[in-house]
């Protein structure tokens, strides 16, 4: 026989009365000689269930000896819950045991508050626990609206590759991959490794972003996007880098910055509204638990007008502010997050789309300014959190992509099918990247971001 | 201003003698002293839409020498198309070109047929083939459908780790992930590479499947599902392998084999309905110019009941068929493609559900049957391709599980935090693995896995 969802049965998808099965773990369980309490969960939801089992019970007994985390599938009726709190309840009929908890007493995920480390170090079952349960979902709902999102948009969804053999940007903070022997690895005359004899025939990295391998696509299909994996062999231990993320990355054609400004923001505003729609119960645990305000934060966003400003009207402003900081203001300088979110948060006190920025502090791809000295690049700083996605509009000019290959030192000939797409039939293009998790933490409150993805991998870490 | 997309001018979403501008590439053009007809494209559809530049126009003479992939921005009135095919043209009031073709006598995409293999070698410019551009939107299709289908059904996607450390089966056909100097790696005293000085202080790999890890999220989320890239260094230089490609992989809490065969059956049906649904243009260019009845087969296995058949009974069946098999038939061989074709194709006519097989052909985790002999395994067979979804109950009884580590030589200690859910609340639960590549050719009649991947990586093949 199938079962109920917890999520359906206490959403009122079931009429009262009606006979039902659930299935999932114990939260808790108070019992006394006449009866006992179980709290059932099954992840469809941030609530677990109550579930009164009857004294009268053939295994009463071992009912009133569960633990934490045991399963179970029980068969009951639905009625009206007696207490607060919920509206429904299960007053159960049969109450089959599935799999018991080895020693309750050493069990990792005893019911008590557990610190981020501590479940970190327990990867494996910290999904069981409210926090990682509520991000999961979290997550989840908003991967579905980034999909549909751009789905319902008119995007094609393009993998990237994941590895890569371009001679790329950035190279140094990358993971070889590699099927050589690292004892003896086969070596050439020049005392290099002789990467002819690798698996893909030359020496081969993990990705730092699909957006040169997906502006291929959107020079044929208009528009598309990537949502995938990306690495950094960056040495940082902060709350905020991972060395596997996942990044979301659209490129539109025939597009300026003004369209590429204007899709960050719908984007963003229509992920905000999904998770407001659809998971409010994780959301109010996160606002009671996690950070204070998430859910009035993300309200707030969905109503406000991203305001865009330029990058030199920025630095203007925070010149004025008259404000201390830490890293001193002058146009040129790459802004750092407490100018950013002094910008966010103070100025304009709400989220803002900064332009136009120089183009040293800026990648070579990024499309020159008439003025020669910027780029129409632009960041999206949000309350709280500072920038949480970069783009730009491309630079389809092919000599002048060139020229800036050559001031920052890439040959063009490494190149050559990405300066293809300037030379049959350029178009002006643009796009942006998201980092996911930067995402979900800044939805969910959450602080460092090795908490919003299941297995995070860091330096030094890499376990399960 | 705003631009209009031509998958919804032809779709006809636009009122005749509308003004409205396009943005595409030129596909062909013909001209006359009078007129120019210009094929124009976007990519939102398969088909180019028509437009009419008349010789009044100012830029008349740049226009009736356009070439293959210039880009233009189209101004012009919709109107009723007067040739055959389309119901709407465009007579063009404006012809902006945007970007020209250089040499268009060299150009590579020159409009011509072209073999898989050339297009391969230009992968970056092979989207704006009718091939590759269809291929994209139905492979775009189909994931989104594979989203859509887990998240209205109450699954959360999972995004297991690419980057593993775990001592996993397989070891052999992985990809090593370090930042090691390949030349001069920090060495132990017995003469191994010191990985502890590893970016991740271990040895690490690039995943093959998310499957282990997405069962610790499934023993607390109950429905969960991957869809990433996986990796095998398996110098295989088929049709049917990629070194790098992505797996769609559910896994069910409180679910049996039946379970779990009747979540693929459900699930392939409810993508090629979408696929039929929404992409019928490219289906039909598949049907016409790749592989005749596509569209057929895809129709018939949306109404199809999938036959569900022990691998004891089709051995059986084979055995009879009175069949010329290259590979003999007999209880315990792992079938080959013919065998699993005979089956689907000639004995039953349809797709067929495998069950049971013999546990020495099937990975540890399986499922263990009471005969002792078989395991609760299933491979979903698919008529003109065989095994396209393969699955199982997994093992949650420990005992039985560490008796099978043992039979195959895998250390317990390497898996204790795979050995736990079976400690804490074991759960009976399943899954399935669908290649994600294999299901787009499937669907496409294309013939080659690396022709539906945008940048196909393979022994010797990373370029892009």
């Amino acid at each position: 026989m199938s079962h109920a969802a917890i999520s359906d049965v206490l959403a009122g998808k079931y009429p009262l009365k009606e006979t039902l099965t659930i299935k999932g773990w114990v939260r808790t369980v108070r019992s006394n000689p006449n009866f006992a309490f179980i709290n059932l969960h099954d992840g469809s939801c941030f609530d677990p269930i109550q579930v009164i089992a009857d004294s009268n019970l053939a295994n009463y007994a071992e009912i009133a000896k569960l633990t934490t985390s045991c399963s179970l599938a029980i068969t009951g009726t639905l009625v009206e819950s007696a207490g607060k709190g919920q509206s429904f309840e299960i007053q159960a009929t049969e109450v089959e045991i599935i799999g018991l908890v080895e020693d309750p007493d050493t069990y990792p995920m005893a019911p008590k508050r557990h610190s981020v480390e501590y479940l970190r170090e327990h990867a494996h079952l910290r999904p069981r626990t409210n926090l990682i349960g509520a991000v999961t979902r979290v997550r989840n709902c908003l991967a579905q609206a980034i999909h549909r999102y751009f789905h319902e948009n008119g995007f094609q969804w393009i993998a990237t590759p994941i590895i890569t053999a371009s001679d790329c940007e950035g190279a140094g903070e990358m993971f070889r991959v590699s099927t050589l022997d690292a004892v003896n690895p086969p070596m050439k005359d020049n005392g290099e490794v002789d990467y002819s004899e690798d698996f893909f025939g030359k020496e081969a990295f993990l990705t730092v972003s699909g957006q040169l391998n997906v502006e291929t696509y959107c020079c044929a299909l208009s528009k598309v996007y990537t949502f995938g994996p990306t690495f950094r062999a960056e040495n940082s231990n902060t709350s905020r880098h991972l060395a596997e993320f996942w990044m979301v990355e659209p490129e539109i054609a025939f597009a300026d910055l003004a369209t590429v400004a204007s899709c960050a923001e719908d984007m963003l505003k229509y992920v905000f509204k999904a998770v407001l729609a659809e998971r409010m119960d994780d959301l109010e645990f996160f606002d009671l638990r996690v950070q204070k305000g998430v859910v009035e934060r993300l309200k707030t966003l969905t109503e406000s007008e991203f305001v865009r400003m330029d990058y030199t009207d920025a630095i203007d402003i925070l010149l004025k502010s008259g404000q201390k900081f830490e890293f001193p203001v002058e146009w040129g300088i790459d802004l750092s997050s407490e100018h950013e979110r002094y910008l966010a948060e103070k100025h304009v006190g709400g989220p803002v789309i900064l332009q136009n920025y120089p183009k040293d502090i800026k990648a070579f791809y990024m499309r020159l300014n008439d003025d020669g000295k910027t780029v129409a690049a632009m960041d999206v700083l949000a309350p709280g959190i500072g920038e949480i996605i970069g783009g730009s509009q491309r630079e389809d000019r092919l000599d002048i992509l060139d020229a800036r290959m050559h001031e920052v030192d890439l040959n063009p000939e490494d190149y050559y099918w990405y300066r293809d797409l300037r030379r049959y039939g350029s178009v002006p293009h643009g796009g942006f990247g998201l980092g996911f998790e930067r995402l979900v933490a800044y939805v969910t409150g959450v602080q460092n971001v090795r908490d919003v993805i299941p297995f995070p991998r860091a330096p030094k870490t890499a376990s399960f």
